[in-house]
């Protein structure tokens, strides 16, 4: 298949090295990698497999590559690709384009072994890093803001600047809790709140991704085993422990992702806080920390070995609380290990 | 003019509010910013004039506001919609979609009074961690390595978690210096380096962005004055430094952008560095650390008083070094002042 992209994981994933300014083009057999001479040096210290072109005009270079090759038509990510760069590419060409969107996650979705075992360390990364934030929390947390946690949890994520972050981490207190994807405010932790921390650290570029909240009290942890002082908040954490716990039991390879969404959301549904789990269910990590296979109670894609995504229910109740937990799994041996 | 927009810092310009996730309608007097369930509660809490309309496809949803609606012609920016989003927003639709490439970039280029204050605060609290980071490099940073140098820097520049950051900061020793968007290494800082360290925060929104090469002798500063133990090196830093001055001093508004380029590419090429000089001379910054106007050779831009730009110029001899000196000005009473 004769293929283009432009997004930096895709192009990673093909050559192994990638910029912020690059095209990667696959012409029959020949592999070009097009870039501007910022980043000419790195490419040639690091991609073996394919031609190096160093370009002040990415577009005009590949659109020469293509005139020169003889190929005929050339898929593309209509959703990477913007309707400017796409018809910039495309003008008057003999070639003929075809939209692949998605191209590059649905080749990526069942992850090799090797990429399994990095995602796994990743996770193992990640969850010693809980571990030391709760340590951190507990001697210098309480009586800190939601922005200064935030930075800790930065600050420790990373283990101090060795990995780069998923994303920026998500530390909300109480009521900044029911929001998803909550931002610092000024609140202060106290023992006895409800916290909330959604983190994860990238390992050889591959994501982690997880979220606890618990009861911190003095002393307290990131572990699954939370008691709340509150019954009305403990009753929604054990239906979202249980919803997590229940999906990542009874999945199975075959199933569709919208069957594994609906055994998360059964349970919340039947303990009547159906309304207030506004998201999916999951999603697919890899390079990128959202990608196939979704999660969705509209999702017909079928689960299969080696795909690996998130568990995540979450009950939010808008001015009082939110729950999430999450873990990633892989499917291996048609069931759901936990990385 | 009836518009849609889709970029975060576009959207945020338009209403105050953004989310990863929204998109923003203008037809005629009416504004809606639509978003999903996640972002409901901060979207009502900082959003006061336009409609919110939370939804579980935003897309559908601005077709559905633009069926109602009247109008006859939505202007959108090319360069920001993906192939695939444009065509489900466009498909069987009476309205006609005029390409806008830039558009919102376009509407941000004069600084308004507020902003430009904004700017400023943001410039200066980037030049006090400058100082702060000389403190920190030198009592801890002489046998650091480039990554833990970064992650000082990304600690300091954000003042341990108050500020986001314009961009992950470069820090980067001798012959790493020759690569402009170099990567951290392994390489450690002693006594004599020839350091770059290229960064900023961003101050409510507003980015700033820095760069000082420096020599990093014992108590060195991030001052502009810089004695080099290399006397080719020393010539490289000069000329630089010459053509920073230059073109800060020559340009006023009413002037095209390529020849404020030229002002700094003349000196640089008449002193024999031209061909190492690699990238263009300067780009805007606001809400995105690169925006318009971008001082390039190719640029026909003409520049006015309320713009904000960099002036960047550099020398990179790959394997051996690499100097560039950056400044934010913004153009008043028709002459650069440094931020």
């Amino acid at each position: 298949m004769n293929y283009i992209l432009k997004d930096e994981n895709a192009i990673y994933y093909e050559c192994g090295y990638s910029s912020d300014n690059a095209i990667y083009l696959q012409c029959g057999s020949e592999s070009y990698f097009i870039t501007d001479s910022r980043y000419a040096i790195e490419a040639r210290e690091k991609i073996v497999d394919a031609d190096i072109i160093i370009s002040k005009d990415l577009l005009s270079s590949a659109r020469e590559i293509l005139k020169k090759s003889n190929i005929k038509k050339l898929h593309y990510d209509s959703k990477e690709w913007s309707v400017d760069s796409f018809s910039r590419l495309s003008k008057k060409s003999s070639i003929v384009f075809k939209k692949a969107p998605d191209l590059s996650h649905k080749k990526r979705i069942i992850k090799s072994d090797e990429e399994l075992k990095i995602l796994s360390k990743a996770a193992t990364l990640g969850r010693r890093a809980f571990k030391n934030l709760a340590k951190e929390f507990n001697s210098r947390g309480f009586g800190s803001s939601e922005y200064s946690l935030t930075y800790s949890a930065k600050s420790i994520l990373s283990d101090f600047g060795n990995y780069d972050l998923s994303f920026d981490p998500i530390v909300a207190l109480n009521a900044n809790s029911a929001k998803p994807h909550a931002l610092p405010t000024d609140s202060r932790l106290k023992r006895g709140d409800l916290l909330l921390v959604d983190a994860g650290l990238k390992y050889k570029r591959y994501c982690s991704d997880r979220t606890r909240t618990v009861y911190a009290k003095e002393g307290f942890s990131f572990g699954i085993d939370q008691k709340f002082g509150k019954k009305r908040i403990q009753k929604a954490y054990d239906t979202v422990l249980k919803a997590h716990d229940h999906a990542i039991k009874k999945v199975r390879s075959g199933m569709r992702a919208k069957e594994v969404d609906a055994l998360a959301r059964g349970i919340i549904d039947r303990a009547g806080f159906g309304k207030f789990f506004v998201h999916s269910t999951g999603h697919g990590v890899g390079l990128d920390i959202h990608e196939m296979p979704y999660i969705s109670s509209k999702s017909d894609i079928v689960i299969e070995d080696g795909m690996v995504y998130t568990i995540e229910p979450g009950i939010y109740i808008p001015d009082e609380f939110g729950i999430r937990i999450e873990d990633m799994v892989a499917m291996i041996d048609s069931k759901a290990v936990i990385l």
